[in-house]
C-alpha cells in the first residue's frame, strides 16, 4: 500500500522541494487569485523566470507550424494556399513516418531519417567534422536525454558516489535533475569578473576537493551560457577538452542556444569541433556528449518536447544502453521530430518559404540582442543592481546588492533573500523572476535571473514594474552592503 | 568515464535483452535486406506483433487531425474548407495554451483544462461516479504513468523487494518496465479453458507464493484483457477488488482498451464503477489506479505520446511525488495532450462533424470485431493452433501446439520454440508475431500474438502467409505433442 509515505521509495521521497517550486506555486496562487477577482495592481502574472519564449508571447516560425499542419491533416497536401515547399517537405516527411502517419511508434532512439538530418547538419555547422546518424540520440526533449546519460553514469553512495563538476551558477533545472539521478554536485565557480567565463584553475580545486568526498567522473557545461550569457572562445574550450582528458572526466555540453549568440565579436563553436581540430590523441579518445533542442531560441517549440544529442567517442556497449533507455518512452513525440528535422533543414534560398523564414529568424534574433543590450543598461542603472552583459543564450544573470534590513528578515522567515524579493517582486507587481540560489547560487551573493527571449514591449513593462518595486524597496531600506 | 561497461549504473547494466528485441532486431535486418536488393518471396514486413494501428494502415480520426492541424497553424482558423465545429474547438483549445501556442510548456501533470475534460469523460462513462481534476495525471503515454507508479512502489532487495502481482499472459511490454523499475514479477496463472478469466483461488495462491520471496504490494490487471482479449464481467471485477481490500494491496489497472469491446453480450465496465458500488468500506479505502491512453483502439494516435492515469483513494503526499516525477519530462507533448481533449470530447449530435466522427469510429469497430472473428476461425482451423475468442482489446492469442522436432532444435539453438517459430515464419514470410514467451508464458505451453486491429485485407494477407508457413512445417514435422 502507498497510503503511507513510509513506503513511498526513499529515492523519490529524497527529492527536495527546491526554491523554484516555491515561487512556481505562489504565482500559480496569485494568478488563481486574479481569476477568482481578487483586487491587485496589475492584471496578470508575467512570467520570465524560465526560457518558454512562445507563453512569452513570441511567435513560431510558420514553415515549422505549416508542414506539421499538414504532416496532421495529409488532406492539406493539396491545398493551394500553403506554399509548395511545405506540401513537398509535408509529402517527405510522411514517407519517413511507418505507415505515412504521425499516430506511429517510432524507433526509441529516433526515425533514421530524421538522425540522418540532424547529423548532416552537425557536419555542415563544424565545417565537414564527421557526424554518424547512429550516434545521434533523439529524445522527448534534452532534458530527457540528459537524464538518460545521467542515469547511466550515476552509481555507488556516500564517497564513491557518482560526481559532476557543475558551473555555479548552473541551469536552474540541473541541481534537481543531479539529486533525482542519485548524483553529488561538485561546484566550480565561474568568473562573474571576466563575463562569467570558466577558469582552469577553479577547475582544477575543485576537482580536487570533489575528490575527496565522492567519484567525479563528468563535467558538465553550458556554452552559450544558461543563465550567464557567456560565450566560450576557442582556446577556453581547448582548456576544458584537455582538462577532461587528462581527467578522464566525460564532457556533457549543453550547447541548446547555439543558434542564439550575439555578442559584439563572438561566435559559436561546438566542443565537437574545437575537439577534432586537437588531433587524434583528443578526437579519438575524449567522450563527449552534446545536447540540442527543439525548445531552444529560435524555435522555442518547447511544447512539442523534442531534442537529441551527439554522442563521441562513447562505447558501443554504452550505446545499446542509451538505447534501451530511451525504450520506456517508447518513443518520441513524432510531431516534436519532425519539428527537428525542419529546424536543422530549413528552408533553402530559392524555395517559396526561404524569405519568410529568413525574416522570421532575423527577427528573433534581432529581439533577443536588443533586449539583452537593453536589459543589461537598464539594469546597471538601478542602484544595488550589476549585470554582465549576456553574449548569447536567453538570459540575463544580475548580481543584485540587498539591503541587510530584507537579508535579516529573509533569514527570520528561513527563505533565500534572493527569493524573498522575488516573492515580494511577485506578489506586488506579478513580475515573476527567477532567483540566484535556484542556480546553485552558495557565495552568499544574491542575483535575479530574467529570460529575454521576449516580445520587446513585455520586456518594457516588466523593467518598468521591476523598478518601480526596487527603487520602494531601496528607497525603505537603504542599501548598507554594497 | 563510461568507457568500460564496468562502470555503468548496475541496475541499468541488469536490463536483459528480451525476446522481444531478438525479433525486433531481425525484423529490422530482413527490412534492410530488401532495402538493399536481397531477392525475398515477399516485398516488405507486415509486423502486427505489437498494437500499432496507423502503422498496419489503420487511418486517424479526421476530426482529431483537423482541430491539431488548425492548433499547430492557426491561420486555419479562417480556412472555411474546414468544418466550423473543427475551427471554434481549436480556438478553444488554443485559449488554454499558455500564450496561444502548443509550443509552451505545459504544468507536468498536464494542461488543467484537458485534465477536467478527462475528470467529466470518467464521470459520464462510469454512470456518475464522481472524479476529479486533480487526480488525473496526464504523462506521455500510459507507460509512462505507468512507470512513475512502480517506481513509487519500488523499494527493498531480495526478500524485501517489492513484488506485483502479474497476470499470466501479460502485455508483452510488462516485465521489462517491472524489472526496469526493480520489481519482482509475482504471476498468477489466468484460466485459459474459461476464455483467459482471472480466478480468485489462483490469486490466493500466486500471493503465498510471492510472500515467500518478496514483498507483494500491488496487483497489475489489464481488462479488456491484453493479449488475452477476455473481458472481465461485474462479479470478476468485484471479486479482485475485494481480495486486493483484504490484502491491502493497489490495485494497478490498465484500462485502454476500454473503447474496443465487441464479444456479444460484453460490455466495459471499469474498475473504478464497480468500487464505487460496493459502498464506503471499499469506495473510500481500496487504493485504485486506472491507465488510459491515446494509442488505444479507436484513437491509434500511439505516435502522439499521451495518456493519462487517475488516481482513487490515493494519500495526497504520493500524490504530490506523481507529480514531482512527471517533472523530470518538463511536460506532456502539447499535441498528445490536446488530442486526449478530443478523444474524452468528441463531437456531439447536430456539430458538423459528428457524422463523419461516427462513422469513422463504427468503421474502426466493425473492422476490430469482424477482424477478431475472422482471425479466430481460420486459425482454430489449422492443425495445431487453438484460440480462445477475444472478446475485447487489439489482440487475438493463440494457442500453438508445436511439433516435438522444433522443440528439440529450439533447445539446441538456446531460443524458446516459440520465438523460432516466429523468427523462421518472419524469415520465410516476412509476417512479424509476437511470441507467448514474451507475454510471459513460463508453463511450457506456446503461444502466438496477433495485433487485429489491422485493415481487412492486411489480415487476410497474413493469415494466408501464415497458414502456407505453418502447413509447411507441420508436413516437415509432423506434431507429436498435442
Ligand atoms: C539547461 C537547459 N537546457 C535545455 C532546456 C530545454 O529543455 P528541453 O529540451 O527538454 O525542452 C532547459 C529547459 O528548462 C534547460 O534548463
Ligand atoms: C499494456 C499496454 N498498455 C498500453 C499501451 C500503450 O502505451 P502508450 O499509452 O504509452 O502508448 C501499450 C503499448 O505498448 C501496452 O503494451
Amino acid at each position: 500500500m502507498m497510503s503511507s509515505l513510509k513506503h513511498v521509495n526513499p529515492t523519490v521521497k529524497g527529492i527536495k522541494e527546491s526554491a523554484h517550486s516555491v515561487l512556481q506555486s505562489l504565482a500559480a496562487h496569485v494568478t488563481q487569485e486574479i481569476a477568482q477577482g481578487v483586487q491587485k495592481p496589475f492584471k496578470g502574472v508575467i512570467d520570465i523566470n524560465s526560457g518558454d519564449p512562445h507563453k512569452a508571447g513570441m511567435k513560431p516560425i510558420s514553415f515549422v507550424r505549416q508542414v506539421l499542419a499538414v504532416c496532421l491533416h495529409p488532406e492539406l497536401l493539396g491545398n493551394k494556399t500553403l506554399p509548395l515547399d511545405v506540401r513537398l517537405r509535408a509529402q517527405r516527411l510522411l514517407e519517413v513516418c511507418e505507415g505515412g502517419s504521425v499516430g506511429s511508434y517510432t524507433d526509441s532512439s529516433g526515425i533514421p531519417h530524421i538522425r540522418q538530418s540532424i547529423a548532416d547538419f552537425i557536419i555542415r555547422r563544424d565545417v565537414g567534422v564527421p557526424s554518424y546518424a547512429n550516434n545521434v540520440f533523439i529524445s522527448a526533449g534534452s532534458q530527457k536525454g540528459l537524464m538518460v546519460i545521467l542515469k547511466l553514469l550515476a552509481s555507488g553512495e556516500g564517497d564513491t558516489q557518482t560526481g559532476v563538476l557543475t558551473p555555479m551558477p548552473c541551469p536552474h533545472t540541473l541541481p534537481t535533475l543531479l539529486d533525482d539521478a542519485g548524483m553529488t554536485l561538485v561546484p566550480y565557480q565561474l568568473m562573474e569578473d571576466q563575463g562569467w567565463a570558466v577558469d582552469l584553475s577553479e577547475l582544477h580545486r575543485a576537482l580536487k576537493c570533489g575528490r575527496g568526498h565522492c567519484n567525479p567522473r563528468a563535467i558538465y557545461i553550458s556554452n552559450p551560457g544558461n543563465p550567464t550569457g557567456h560565450v566560450q572562445d576557442w582556446k577556453s574550450i581547448e582548456e576544458v577538452i584537455r582538462f577532461a582528458a587528462a581527467e578522464r572526466l566525460l564532457l556533457m555540453v549543453d550547447e541548446v542556444y547555439q543558434d542564439s549568440v550575439y555578442g559584439q565579436g563572438k561566435e559559436f563553436l561546438s566542443y565537437k569541433r574545437v575537439l577534432f581540430e586537437m588531433g587524434k590523441e583528443y578526437s579519438e579518445t575524449v567522450e563527449l556528449v552534446s545536447f540540442h533542442s527543439l525548445s531552444s531560441a529560435c524555435m522555442g517549440e518547447c511544447g512539442l518536447r523534442a531534442g537529441y544529442m551527439e554522442l563521441v567517442n562513447m562505447d558501443p556497449e554504452v550505446m545499446y544502453f542509451v538505447d534501451t533507455m530511451l525504450c520506456t518512452d517508447i518513443s518520441t513525440p513524432v510531431t516534436g521530430q519532425l519539428a527537428l528535422d525542419l529546424m536543422v533543414k530549413p528552408p533553402k534560398p530559392g524555395d517559396h518559404s526561404y524569405d519568410t523564414y529568413t525574416q522570421e529568424i532575423l527577427l528573433i534574433r534581432a529581439t533577443l540582442s536588443q533586449n539583452a543590450q537593453r536589459a543589461h543598461e537598464f539594469l546597471n542603472d538601478l542602484p544595488g543592481m550589476s549585470s554582465q552583459p549576456a553574449m548569447g543564450g536567453i538570459y540575463l544573470y544580475s548580481r543584485l546588492h540587498l539591503p541587510s534590513d530584507i537579508i535579516q528578515k529573509a533569514k527570520i522567515v528561513e527563505v533565500e533573500a534572493d527569493v524573498l524579493y522575488c516573492q515580494m517582486l511577485l506578489e506586488e507587481e506579478g513580475v515573476f523572476l527567477g532567483a540566484g540560489c535556484q542556480n546553485g547560487e552558495t557565495t552568499g551573493n544574491h542575483y535575479l535571473r530574467l529570460c529575454i527571449l521576449v516580445p520587446t514591449d513585455t520586456l518594457e513593462k516588466v523593467l518598468a514594474q521591476l523598478a518601480s518595486f526596487h527603487l520602494r524597496l531601496i528607497d525603505k531600506h537603504p542599501p548598507t552592503d554594497r
